[in-house]
């Protein structure tokens, strides 16, 4: 059976860049070697991170002065890394969930933080609104979406400092004006490859400028001035990444997968939106993600919660129960999710709700 | 043409395992998903984890009170986690190489390093002997293999102060006295598992005695607390990793991988030194590598260098180019390289030296 993988990272991958890359680790580009066990300095592994870089650029339309890296350690280690490299007094942090939190809570080592807005005290349930940047900010810090809480914000904020986003489960699911950032990084696992690479995306000109010593790997520098090539990169993930950037361009590039996305999500929203057993959590509607939707049986089915989650699982509909600070379902529908298994996940639902 | 794989890093892997990931980057564990879309928090990535961390163990006769972890970001930021980690006031080091080299300056933004030998004067080609350690070191540093310059310290030291080893490029290729140490490094490209992993053994005394507020993903103790999930680890390396392990278990464990390494250096060692052509770099005969065998032409035949790359290319031999800072030719010879594919180099060697 054909499995929905509604997984919220590591997550569902296109099958072109799970098929490329089972094949590269049979015989990677014709070397008659293994992808991993070929040296990541031979010109076929070189023009693999090469084209990865270049198709970021591509595909996010990256102005001149930016540099595409893909590093090791995940996008938590990024959470230490943007205040090491820009921190020098205050930074703006805005705690929209667990790991803007995380984010916030690296960066107080570094400097001043002054959290500029918090949906914390309703368990994040909306992502805030009108709050104030003030001009003396080193950086301002978001986290574009939250994949366990189901909030997003998809517009770029038109701030007076150097912007900085954790995009780690949404990145590719829109255009970005990636001019208004210093600094977006994004941990592979959702809609770029398996987990192990962070794509990194940096204006050269916001490096430089702090006056703490910088431990080499950790500093920016280091991985621009070579190319991300320093010391030997993830090989396979950054592969595979490459494979998910070719399948964006082929399929039109991000401004295709966001209408997708929306199409996606609009279908599964519509779906809680008319049913009386689910109920979404997030409370404003402008702030629902289209990446993750989360959702919850209203108080007289709960305890059917678990029930569903096995129905599902029946029709190889996988990877749906809500994260336990939500509870519930969590549906994520990353780009390479396809509309069917949407549809599936609806078809459960209404069934489901028939049935009881 | 089968290749023979002398790569030094990322380098052979067995059949094994490279058959395996494969299969599991098509349908992982039966799960009907791919290795590359999986929750690294589903029971069977969980049950991947756990058994690559027991293995560890198990092959290593690894003592009570040592964690076993699996880190993204390469050896390289161990060159600075150590220290982060460890480094109260001062801290030993052997300069043994651009790797050594490398940890050394990572180590003095945390405190006082005191260079214990050095063999850099002679381009690094013996591996320094007679030493003394000082006992008011925080911990003594050496690098077991210099991959670059075919040096290697094949016994664990006696020393009074705790000691940390990168093992980067020869663990695994011999038992090691594991309650020796505080803290084993190494990036897994060599004997372990595919680039974007770094195993970490270390001891939990060893931990808590710093003053400094270490970030949190550089502090061992959040992954130790953790089990080596705290955020999402680079699930495929760690899963060929595991391939591996199982691989040396069945083939009888580190001590017969170390027979037949040794067999395996014998048989090239031997062949260089019966050679009027060939000649090893490494001055001193105890300090030759058994993981990576450096050789250059004897200065009357030093043109035909390139010649005998191309000659044994046509032969299906690669990876043999020497680094640049030592020029000629490097066999690197890690476990998985079959004792057939150094015979296929002898004879190679053999051929050109009689054609010419």
């Amino acid at each position: 059976m054909k499995k929905h993988n509604f997984s919220a990272g590591p997550s569902i991958l296109s099958e072109y860049t799970i098929k490329n890359t089972a094949e590269a680790v049979i015989n990677f580009a014709n070397t008659g070697l293994s992808l991993l066990e070929v040296s990541h300095r031979g010109k076929e592994f070189v023009a693999v991170m090469d084209e990865a870089q270049a198709l970021v650029k591509e595909l996010l339309d990256v102005p001149e002065g930016y540099h595409v890296l893909y590093l090791g350690g995940g996008a938590s280690l990024q959470f230490c890394m943007a205040p090491f490299n820009l921190l020098r007094t205050k930074a703006g942090y805005l705690d929209t969930g667990t790991w803007a939190a995380n984010a916030i809570k690296e960066a107080k080592i570094f400097g001043e933080v002054e959290v500029l807005a918090s949906s914390k005290e309703a368990n994040y349930t909306y992502y805030p609104k009108g709050y104030t940047v003030p001009e003396d900010l080193d950086y301002f810090h978001i986290t574009t979406n939250n994949t366990i809480y189901g909030t997003e914000l998809r517009t770029d904020p038109d701030v007076k400092v150097p912007l900085v986003a954790d995009m780690s489960s949404d990145i590719f699911s829109r255009p970005v004006d990636v001019s208004k950032y210093d600094l977006i990084y994004a941990g592979a696992q959702k809609n770029l490859g398996p987990a192990g690479a962070t794509l990194v995306i940096v204006k050269e000109s916001a490096l430089g400028h702090v006056d703490r010593v910088i431990p080499t790997m950790l500093d920016y520098r280091t991985h621009v001035k070579k190319g991300s090539m320093f010391n030997t990169p993830p090989v396979l993930p950054v592969f595979s990444a490459l494979q998910t950037l070719r399948y964006y361009k082929e399929m039109g590039g991000v401004k295709e997968m966001e209408k997708r996305d929306v199409a996606k999500a609009k279908l599964l929203y519509d779906a809680i939106d008319a049913s009386k057993m689910f109920v979404g959590t997030v409370t404003d509607p402008d702030s629902r993600s289209i990446m993750n939707v989360t959702f919850v049986m209203t108080p007289e089915y709960k305890e059917l919660e678990k029930d569903f989650v096995d129905f599902c699982a029946a029709r190889g509909i996988v990877g749906i129960k809500g994260h336990r600070s939500v509870g519930g379902f969590r549906a994520s529908l990353y780009n390479a999710l396809p509309i069917e298994s949407v549809q599936a996940l609806v078809d459960a639902m209404n069934d489901f709700e028939k049935a009881h």
